[in-house]
């Protein structure tokens, strides 16, 4: 069992001993002739740990180093609407100079996820079959490509809702990636523009992604708690981020699942005075549990009424369309309520043109984060130590876990763990 | 003829000759017993030009100065949502200490006038009839209010949206009257909170209101075509200024009415590149004469698909709803439509939550703008020599130039001559 890592004569080797973003790497005589990618082996020093004696790991069996050619896959997805997920085999692509393969270890639900398998935003976003969902992905680096050099094999990885993008548009340059003026590639559901089709999540047991789009994930942090951190995390960080929410204000957190309690927990972070908005008596308790200063049920007109004009800001987490103008009347003078939630028409959110004007109120959309910020939502929450509160389950338990979403039993993320059965 | 200012005892009277706003004044002796107020009798050194001989003034056979008790005062208003204007005496109160006394001279009317007599926004803001419309207003200082410094008798006035609030609130106090926390009263259809019932708005001949409600005009502009400023005007340079419409920067004009010419010639001020968007092809040129780069008919699809992500900034100046998506869509990145026309529910809009979270996009109200900033939108366009594009029409007219507006047969403002029949 050796590091194995292979070079191209074409490629620009780092000096023996550390590459460019310092990491220590070994360069091989040895060479690829058609790819120019470094990459590492199956079978190397970080194997035992990710593939144990036994998993069936396609390319395990012939003599090249994995990467080298697309691999097929175990995954977890549905050929249809309406139908469960179940496990199937999808491809990944064999190792560009810059991609990264990531053996996954572990993959939040995020209730798109469910919105996508069940094709419930087929007027936007229609979905392709089969569907593998999955964006919220921590695992290992398994090989790198020839031109890496963010990651070596061995490092840990995130892979959050965007797999690739122009990089070269102005959004792109400006790090808004999800923004890509050509349309980012999405993690699934996406046009795939290398193999076609369409892309497949983090449901699945390897991905292969360009290292621009895998996020650092520092060591020593509860990887299952971390993984929703890259949807749920960077989608409720993004908007306090740009809207300035500071020490002190006033943030109204509207829904609380699992963007709501992440947005909850940063919020805290901030400082900021926290109510959340919730339509589950059995969350009061729970949200001022995470730090909210109090938690009012969406049925208490009067509770409501007497925070009118009252927020800086507010988050609205909730994953589809509902009367949201009640929500806009607590903002104070020329505040924001920040949609994450609803990515449908809003016609049922009952916005008054006049109640708006009034106030000079906004309703504004956000989604998700680029990459730079994807980034810094990680370090963040790892150096204050947040994260999310799940409930880990076996890929066996998913379309169980996608009823209790629906039916808003779960405090407050499922995470599945493929970690366990790849642990020796 | 005379000027003739009387002292109340209980005044702080400033020092003879001046007064603290370094008005000349002149102090008489004469007090009123039961109010406190300055004020100037008719038959005043301005009275000739307010007053023809032989126009009926209420007051006028008494020996008390106008402004002393409540006068009757003809307006022009309706009875009923269906039934057409006509002319009516209302009752104007007697001056408070603070009180102007506005000898109405042109009086613009706004679409939302129209609204308003014909109760189309009964959902929002039912009207209260005999309903007296009018909130671009621009007359003589007839009488001041004993503690009245920033007018006096002889000075230009105007009146646009707002006759009180209470001044003392949070957003008062950050010259936001409009937003007044305990409910700005507006120049029409308010609860009135002195005389009881509601306000009668500027199609009259006389009003009087608060002298911080009354904006100073600066002279020698064209006073007519100054009226429109009040609201039109005001309307569209508030946002402008809220979310810093700059020079070279791209703005986009939704609706080419009153409201709309004016944000063309604002805009264009600022040396912002405009682009209008009109459902009149005869009204493509005007939008090029009127200084836009570029006018766009919404039946333009190639044309409007070519603007996708172009638009620093969109001012919707359309006095209902419509389909909105169709332009948040032609918004730059964390770009914002505001829209200051459509007061009613906003469900036809069409927004769609996905649409706007890609791109950070935020749809946003704006109404009218403080005094402060009405000062400024007045004194800015003095400086600039901008004005309204408008159709002086006598009182009779009121009822064919509603149809025409609602026909959008006016470029670009009907302005009520109550200055003629007052000439000498």
């Amino acid at each position: 069992m050796k590091e194995n890592i292979l070079g191209n004569s074409n490629l620009e080797v780092p000096p023996a001993g550390r590459s460019r973003t310092g990491l220590k790497v070994r360069n091989s005589p040895a060479t690829l002739d058609r790819r120019k990618f470094l990459f590492a082996g199956l079978g190397l020093a970080v194997a035992p740990l990710l593939n144990p004696a036994g998993a069936a790991v396609p390319g395990a069996e012939t003599s090249e180093p994995v990467g080298t050619k697309p691999i097929s896959v175990r995954a977890y997805g549905t050929t249809g609407a309406d139908r469960p997920l179940a496990a199937m085999e999808i491809q990944r692509r064999a190792l560009g100079p810059n991609d990264v393969l990531i053996d996954v270890l572990y993959c939040g639900i995020c209730h798109s996820d469910i919105h996508q398998a069940r094709n419930e935003w087929s007027t936007d976003v229609p979905t392709s079959f089969p569907c593998v969902p999955g964006h919220e992905v921590v695992g290992r680096v398994q090989a790198v490509g020839s031109a890496v050099t963010k990651f070596k094999v061995g490092d840990l990885g995130g892979v959050g809702c965007m797999v690739d993008s122009c990089r070269t548009c102005e959004n792109c340059q400006a790090d808004r990636e999800q923004n890509c003026l050509k349309g980012a590639t999405f993690t699934y559901n996406s046009p795939d523009p290398i193999l076609g089709g369409h892309t497949f999540g983090g449901y699945s047991d390897k991905m292969v992604v360009p290292e621009h789009f895998v996020i650092r994930i520092p060591p020593g942090v509860d990887l299952a708690a971390t993984a929703p951190l890259l949807c749920a995390g960077i989608t409720t960080f993004s908007p306090m981020q740009h809207w300035k929410l500071e020490l002190g204000q006033r943030v109204g957190v509207i829904g609380l699942g699992g963007l709501g309690h992440m947005a909850v927990k940063l919020a805290v972070a901030r400082k900021a005075e926290v109510t959340v908005f919730t339509t589950s008596p059995g969350k009061v308790a729970d949200a001022k549990r995470l730090g909210a200063r109090d938690a009012v049920l969406w049925s208490d007109k009067e509770g409501m009424k007497r925070l009118g004009n009252y927020f800086d800001l507010m988050i609205s987490t909730v994953p589809h369309t509902y009367p949201m103008q009640q929500f806009v009347d607590l903002l104070k003078l020329d505040s924001t309520l920040v949609n994450v939630g609803a990515v449908e028409p809003l016609a049922a959110a009952g916005l008054n043109g006049m109640a708006m004007a009034f106030g000079r109120k906004s309703l504004a959309g956000s989604v998700i984060g680029g990459i730079a910020e994807t980034q810094e939502v990680i370090d963040y929450c790892a150096a204050r130590k947040i994260k999310a509160d799940i409930e880990l389950i076996r890929p066996d338990q998913i379309n169980q876990a996608f009823e209790r979403v629906v039916k808003k039993d779960i405090r407050y993320r499922f995470v599945i763990d493929f970690a366990s059965s790849k642990a020796a």
